[in-house]
């Protein structure tokens, strides 16, 4: 791609690109930032008034039968499933990842401590997503448990021994983008006794997974990045069928219970997956939840994950080369994995001193992406809405923001943005 | 009240009449189940679409900052509690009840194992509402405590001893709205030595509450009865200063963290109630909550808690002697107490055999109440939108009913509907 006419051609022959119309996009953006939080599908204003006008306006308590209310955790899951290569009745959507992880992570420790008392470790790696480790430091600090941490993917096969009891693992890197090998990895922790937590926040949506054929024991993932469900939107939780039933997990709540509306004292939990769920469903969250899920499920006819994967690539790929090429001589450093196998969906370069600001002046620029300290200049493509012409001219401002040095004049804003 | 004259002089009298104008109620119906899921004020449909079109649609991910998304959690807390009784910087809005609850429930455990080792038990009693005996139950079994339940309220001072570390208790009993005595029990707890957490699912906007000067360690409580935040709306947690930094809960997500947004592995609690948020804020249900709890906190301009809480002593009153007049000879017997200072914002009636479609025939007639197993109907009294003359209606419609024996036709629904 070395011309914007090559960028429109492309587009032009993208057989994805009628999935950007599901989506409303401020004219003019260049939105590189659907890996914190994706735009706003077409179908989400009108539903979620839907649910609250009418569902919860006019059908009131009814609509807890009426509309469906009670069936949409399993639903959305199920959807989901279909995007992590899961089955149906593995998956729930609820809560946030946080507080998902919380619960696999505590069903995965009771397992380990019943098969294999003298395992004490939690594996994961200094760089997993901060929540993730603070999740998991509370929870080994309060059940005897030790977190331990490779400094890099590389150092994670040596922890893989006779004292790993969990490997918990972001399976795409938050910061730079790197894939971890999930078959791989969950055999080499099979091997050695361990069983595999897997946050799918930034895979989910972005690329092929297959859950049930890597073997893998649990996963959560979030539901407002590539999944486009709103702030804040319901995060899932799936749990593989070997071990849905073996433990409740501690947030055992009334919806995880078998009979909820039984209102009798004593947690019987909920076959399978359900017992995954904690509180009462939140309902407008849910309703934009399956919104933004839809329009994943929408490139199916189109040749599914994998068509998205091969577009997401293209771009990704075309994004690092016209970076380096335009861009060259102002000190960024691309961070991101340049192997296609190990690159997630994002691009992330690294500047020693000024990134912060120069992703202020991108902003101003109309191109969004974002920082992640230290020094992380992030960018992250979803396909679905994405357009070759969107790279050509999102490195175009960013050319020009560099020779201008627009980024000394760069408002400071107020840095918060959610991973 | 005699006639229905006299109940729309009441109403004309009435100088909290003007706050039913806050919502829209289906025309015609007569819904009794505010304390199941609360009606929607008319605010919420532009309130929640501003967030989906404008926030999220046109703001994208800089909304976290330039729409205050990052400062709903604590703002709608502060509101909360200035129903509660509590202080600004004491509350939070976050999560679930039952998912609040475990936090709270965790963090009185570790303080009572960390002042008074010897004490194993977490007291409640049966009736009280089945996802806090669940969650007391899972966290009893996992952290080595015991769960211990009255059989009767009256049972609740002898288990207040040497042996118990929490007393956790719903403050109005969901199935027969019973109130507790918080202070008084709360001082028979803390002369016991042991620790206070309440539920106040069924009391916040219901009735005047006063967490600090009752001296609660605790509470939590629910966004979408009597605050009319919508279906399945973040709850609330309360903690009393003097705890609320004494340890980490056990949900230790990045929205707890000091600063979140460094992305530094290491949890370090936020100061304060932000220590028990969790995962990332759930932010349309966040918004429709600001505006349910908005409907209430219009009251303060009118006397506030305590004029709503006359208002609906007086409905409720009313309405049980109607139906003790009106109705009589069918069976029904209260099961509320008659005694105002111990009846929440409800009313209760056992029915022997056929309560459920007794209560499905009052709803073909449009007067909304809800069926609690085994045998109770179960009527809420929302004082910000009930009228005197809505008591009188529903009471001649349910006399009517009950004539034509219309219960025998009623369509058994499936049942279910959210406490």
């Amino acid at each position: 791609m070395k011309t914007r006419d090559e960028a429109l051609a492309l587009d032009a022959a993208d057989p994805l690109a009628p999935l950007r119309d599901q989506f409303a996009i401020p004219e003019g953006l260049i939105y590189l930032d659907g890996n914190s939080l994706g735009v706003m599908p077409k179908a989400t204003p009108a539903r979620v008034q839907q649910v609250v006008t009418q569902e919860w306006g006019v059908g009131l308590i009814g609509s807890w039968n009426s509309a469906g209310w009670m069936g949409l955790a399993p639903r959305i899951g199920d959807k989901i499933a279909r995007l992590i290569g899961a089955g149906p009745g593995e998956c729930v959507a609820a809560d946030s990842t946080s507080v998902n992880l919380y619960k696999v992570l505590n069903a995965a420790l009771s397992i380990a401590r019943a098969d294999a008392p003298q395992r004490t470790r939690i594996v994961s790696e200094r760089s997993n997503f901060p929540t993730d480790l603070y999740i998991a430091e509370a929870t080994a600090a309060e059940r005897g448990f030790e977190l331990v941490l490779a400094d890099s993917p590389e150092g994670l096969p040596a922890l893989l021994n006779e004292r790993c009891a969990v490997l918990m693992l972001t399976h795409v890197n938050y910061a730079n983008g790197r894939i971890h090998d999930m078959t791989a990895l969950t055999q080499a922790a099979h091997a050695a006794g361990a069983l595999t937590i897997w946050d799918l926040a930034h895979s989910a949506g972005a690329l092929p997974l297959d859950l049930s054929g890597s073997g893998a024991d649990f996963a959560i993932g979030c539901g407002y990045k590539y999944l486009n469900g709103g702030p804040g939107a319901p995060a899932f939780v799936w749990v593989a069928q070997r071990h849905a039933e073996r433990f409740w997990q501690p947030l055992a709540g009334w919806m995880g219970h078998a009979a909820p509306f039984e209102f009798t004292p004593g947690y019987r939990p909920a076959p399978g997956i359900r017992r995954y769920l904690c509180g009462t469903p939140p309902v407008l969250g849910l309703a934009a939840l399956e919104c933004g899920v839809d329009t994943v499920l929408a490139a199916e006819s189109l040749g599914g994950m994998a068509a998205l994967r091969t577009k997401s690539l293209a771009l990704t790929r075309a994004f690092t080369a016209l970076v380096e090429e335009r861009c060259a001589g102002h000190g960024l450093t691309l961070v991101s994995p340049r192997d296609d196998t190990q690159r997630g969906s994002q691009v992330c370069f690294a500047h020693a001193t000024h990134g912060y600001p120069m992703v202020q002046a991108l902003i101003a620029r109309g191109v969004v992406g974002d920082f992640r300290a230290p020094d992380i200049l992030r960018f992250g493509f979803t396909p679905l809405y994405l357009r070759f012409v969107d790279v050509w001219d999102a490195v175009e401002r960013m050319r020009q923001m560099l020779h201008n040095e627009e980024w000394r004049e760069a408002r400071f804003n107020q840095r918060a943005a959610v991973t």
